[in-house]
C-alpha cells in the first residue's frame, strides 16, 4: 500500500520492518542525475544500489547540452571571459520571478569544478573552430538580457558520438561512463526494478524503498540515504492535468519513464512540491536561422516575441501567452536559405503577397500587413523597437512568395518537459510542507523543482542541475551515519 | 510538531491521544463555505464546533455574487430561461483545459436547490427592474462563449445591505444568518482559535484537530468529520512564490487570514493538491462601461483581448499573457461618460492625438496608431473581427483628447485570489496523492482546488462553490459513524 498509510505500516519501528537487502545509499532512477549521484556515493565508499525501471541503458538523458560557466576550461580555451558573478546575474534575471537564489548560487559556484570533473572522467570537449563544444544555448544574446549582462556562451556540448545530431543522445554516453565508474568503485549492477514506495520511520528518517522485480516485491534498506532521480511527470497525463493543464496539448520531450512516481512517492511521506505548473515548452523549428530571420505572429497577425529568442522561450510564449496559436512568416529568400527543408505539412499557407497570405490564414485585414509593414520599415533601418531582435537577424521580408509555417500546438511539434517537482534545499535534501528537511531523503534532476522554474530559457540547465545536485546528493548521502 | 511527524505521534492509536473536548463535526474557518457546512451539520443533528482564527464576524466572505442557474426561482421570476445542461456546457467551456466534470456536474445539479435553500433562510433576491438581483457576472455574453451557448445571467446578488456597493460585503450577511441557524440547531458558539495541526490516526482516519486559544493548546476530537474551510493562500507570500509566482506583484483580494494553513495542514496528513499555480487576477476598473468601450493595449500598443470581457479575464490576460503591462485607451466621449471619475494617478498619459499619446507612452510609432485605425475602421462598421467585442460596446474612438489609463500590475490595482488547493471529490472529501480519500477529512471553498481553475471567468463561482460543497461536506460529515 502506498501513501501515508503505507508509511504508517513501518512506524512501529525498524525492528518490525523486514529488509531483503541492505545498502548504504540507494539511487532510484539513473539518468544523468542518478548516475552522478551513484558515482559520487560509490566513490565516497558507500555501498550503492541503483534501481531503474527503464533499464539503465534505455533511460538515457535526452539532451547533451550542459549549462556551465563562470570560467570553465573550455571557456578559457575559447578565450571567453566569464565569471561566477556574471553567470549568477544572468540566471537570477532569466529564470523567473523570485528565483531560488540558494540553489542558483550552489549551481554557479560548482560549475567550473563540475566541468573539470567531467573532463577527469574522460568526457571530451572540443575548442576546434569547426567543431566547437561551446555555444550560446540560452537567452544571453537576446533582449533584455544582452543589455543587462555581457553575453557569453555557456552551453557545453560534449564531443561524443551523437552529440551534434538533431535529437542528441550524447547524454547517454556520459551516463554510461558514470555508471561504469560507480561499478568500478563497488556499486552493484543497476537493478531493473520498479520502485513502489518510500519507507519512512517512526523517527521521521527515511529508511529505504520497496520495489518490485519481475512482479515480486522486495524491500531495500538505505542506511545512509535514499536518492530520488526519477525525472519529471510529462508522461503522466493525469498529473499534467492536475498541475500544468495548459501543456496538455503539447508533446512530452521526456522519456516514457517520466511518470512522476518520485514526486508522488515523496509527497506520500510528507514532501512539499514547488511550482508544479511550470514546464519548458519548446517550438524547435529545425532551421533555427529561418526562425530568427522570420516574423512570428499570433492568431491576430501580431508579433509577440523577438524571433531570435531561444526555442524554449518561443514555445513558452506560444503556449502560455498566445493560446497555442502561432505562425512563422518567411519570404522566398529565407525559404531558399534553408527554411524550405520544412516538411510540406508544416506549411499553413503560401501566397504571392502578404495581403493574400493574410486572407488565407483568416487574419482580418490589414492586421498582418500592418505588422509586416512596421517590421520591414524598421528592419530596413536595422531597428526593432517593438521586440528588440538583434541586428544580425533583421532583414525586411520583401521577396514573395510568402510562407506561413505552422507554429501552433497541435499543428506543429510543440514539446514540453515539466519543471516543477519536489522542493529541495541547495543540498538536494527534500523539504516537507513545513519547510523542514526529511532526513536521508534526496531528490535530484527533474523530480525536484528546477532552477529555471517557471522559465526554461537556457538549454542545458536541466543536465547542469543533474550533475550539480546529483553529485551533491551522492556525497551528502554517503556521509550520513548508518 | 506539525507535519507527518506530528501525525505519527498519534499513530499508537486513539487510546493514547488525549482530547480536551469531543464533537461530531469540527469546521475550521467560517466564511461562507464553513458557515454552510456548520449549518448543515448542525441541522443534521451533529454536535458541531466552528473554529475561526479571524473571529467569525471578521472573516466575512468578500463578495456577494453567487453563481447559480439552471432555472432558479429568480431566473424564472425574471423570465430568464436556463437549464442545467446550458449551465454545465458553459462551465465546461469556460473554466479551463480538462475541467473537473464531476465537481461541475454536482455544482450544476444542486444549483436550483441551493437557491431555494438561500431563500428559505430568508436571503432576499429582487426581481424589481430597478433593483435586480440577477446579472451577467461571467463571460456568457462574450466571444467565443456567446456563440457556443445562448447567454443567460447567473450572477445572483442577494438584496441585502451593502451588496450593491463597490466593495460588496453582503456575503457577511448570509454567513451570519447561517451561523445563527447553526447555533439555533445546537452548534457551539464559534471559537476564536488558531488551528495548528490535523490529527490522523493509525488507521488513516482523521480524528480531530489541535488548536491554540490565547496561546494555550487544545485538542478537539471530531468523531464524524473535520471540515477545512480556511480559504486560499494569497496572503502567504512564500506559498505564492512556491506555487503561483507570476502573481507576486498583484494585490491579494482575500482577507488576511487566507494564509494557506489548511492546504499545508492537509498536505501534512497526505492530501494532494491540484492546480496550485492558478489564480483569479482582476483588473476591476471602476467604470466598467468605459472599459468595455475603450481599447485595451499592451506594451507594444497591440490589442490583446475583447474589452467587454469579465474583469477577471482581463486581469488574467494582463498578468499571464502581457507580462503585467497594459493601458486602457479612451477618448473624450468615454471620459465624459464616466471614465473621468478615475483618480488622476490612474492616468498614464493624455494627448490631443493618438500619435502624441503613442509617443508619451513610449510605444514605437505607428503601432498604437495602426491599432486604433484598424479598431476604428471596423467599429464604424459595427465589427470587431480581431477580438469580437459585442456590437453594443463598439464605437470608434475619435474625439480627442485621448487618455491612456494604467492597467499595469504595480501601477494600477490588479488584485488576485488563489484558485488551486486541496484536491477533493465531488463529495468534498480530501484525496491523497494516490487518489484515495482521506477518511473523515473534507475541504470546501478556496482551500480546495476550484472549479474555475485555472480560469476564473465568471464572478460568483467561488461563493457558489462555498455553498454547494460546504452543504455537501456538512451533511456528509454528519452522516459518518462516530
Amino acid at each position: 500500500m502506498l501513501g501515508i498509510l503505507g508509511t504508517s505500516e513501518s512506524l512501529a519501528g525498524e525492528a518490525r520492518q523486514h529488509w531483503d537487502r541492505e545498502f548504504d545509499v540507494i539511487v532510484v532512477g539513473c539518468g544523468l542525475a542518478g548516475a552522478s549521484a551513484a558515482y559520487e556515493a560509490a566513490r565516497s565508499g558507500a555501498v550503492v544500489l541503483v534501481l531503474d525501471s527503464g533499464g539503465a541503458a534505455a533511460n538515457a538523458s535526452h539532451g547533451t547540452i550542459i549549462y556551465m560557466g563562470g570560467g570553465t576550461g573550455l571557456q578559457k580555451a575559447c578565450q571567453i571571459e566569464d565569471t561566477p558573478e556574471a553567470m549568477m546575474k544572468y540566471l537570477l534575471a532569466s529564470t523567473g520571478p523570485d528565483p531560488d537564489t540558494g540553489r542558483i548560487r550552489v549551481f554557479v559556484e560548482r560549475s567550473v569544478a563540475n566541468y573539470d570533473w567531467l573532463v577527469s572522467l574522460g568526457v571530451p570537449f572540443s575548442n576546434a573552430p569547426d567543431n566547437l563544444s561551446l555555444e550560446y544555448s540560452g537567452s544571453e544574446k537576446v533582449y533584455p538580457w544582452r543589455e543587462m549582462i555581457r553575453p557569453v556562451p555557456r552551453g557545453h556540448i560534449p564531443d561524443v558520438p551523437g552529440s551534434k545530431s538533431l535529437y542528441r543522445g550524447g547524454g547517454a554516453w556520459i551516463q554510461k561512463r558514470l555508471l561504469d565508474g560507480a561499478r568500478s568503485a563497488g556499486a552493484a549492477t543497476p537493478l531493473n526494478a520498479v520502485a513502489r514506495r518510500i519507507v519512512r520511520g517512526h523517527d521521521g528518517v527515511v529508511q529505504g524503498v520497496v520495489a518490485t522485480i519481475d512482479g515480486r516485491s522486495f524491500s531495500f534498506r538505505a542506511r545512509r540515504g535514499l536518492i530520488l532521480a526519477t525525472g519529471g511527470f510529462a508522461h503522466n497525463k493525469e498529473m499534467v492535468s492536475e498541475h500544468a493543464p495548459i501543456y496538455l496539448g503539447c508533446t512530452p520531450t521526456d522519456l516514457k519513464w517520466n511518470d512522476g512516481w518520485g514526486i508522488r512517492a515523496a509527497q506520500s511521506v510528507g514532501a512539499a512540491v514547488r511550482r508544479m505548473g511550470s514546464a519548458g515548452a519548446g517550438w524547435y523549428f529545425y532551421h533555427p536561422a529561418s526562425r530568427r530571420q522570420g516574423v512570428l505572429v499570433n492568431a491576430q497577425g501580431q508579433r509577440f516575441i523577438s524571433e531570435d529568442s531561444y526555442s524554449g522561450r518561443v514555445g513558452d510564449a506560444i503556449v502560455r501567452e498566445q493560446h497555442g496559436i502561432a505562425y512563422l512568416i518567411v519570404d522566398r529568400t529565407i525559404m531558399d536559405d534553408g527554411a524550405s527543408t520544412v516538411i510540406p505539412d508544416a506549411i499553413a499557407a503560401q501566397a504571392a503577397s502578404i495581403a493574400d497570405l493574410e486572407g488565407l490564414l483568416g487574419i482580418p485585414a490589414p492586421a498582418l500587413q500592418q505588422t509586416l509593414d512596421t517590421y520591414n520599415t524598421y528592419a530596413t533601418k536595422g531597428q526593432d523597437p517593438l521586440f528588440h531582435k538583434a541586428l544580425e537577424h533583421l532583414r525586411p521580408l520583401s521577396q514573395g512568395p510568402f510562407t506561413a509555417i505552422n507554429a501552433s500546438v497541435g499543428k506543429s511539434r510543440v514539446s514540453f518537459f515539466t519543471l516543477g517537482g519536489v522542493h529541495t534545499t541547495p543540498g538536494a535534501e527534500v523539504l516537507d510542507t513545513e519547510g523542514k528537511t526529511i532526513p536521508k531523503l534526496y531528490a535530484v534532476g527533474r523530480v525536484s523543482a528546477g532552477i529555471p522554474c517557471p522559465y526554461y530559457y537556457s538549454s542545458g540547465l536541466n543536465l547542469g542541475e543533474c550533475i550539480t545536485f546529483g553529485r551533491i546528493a551522492g556525497i551528502g548521502a554517503a556521509r550520513n551515519r548508518t
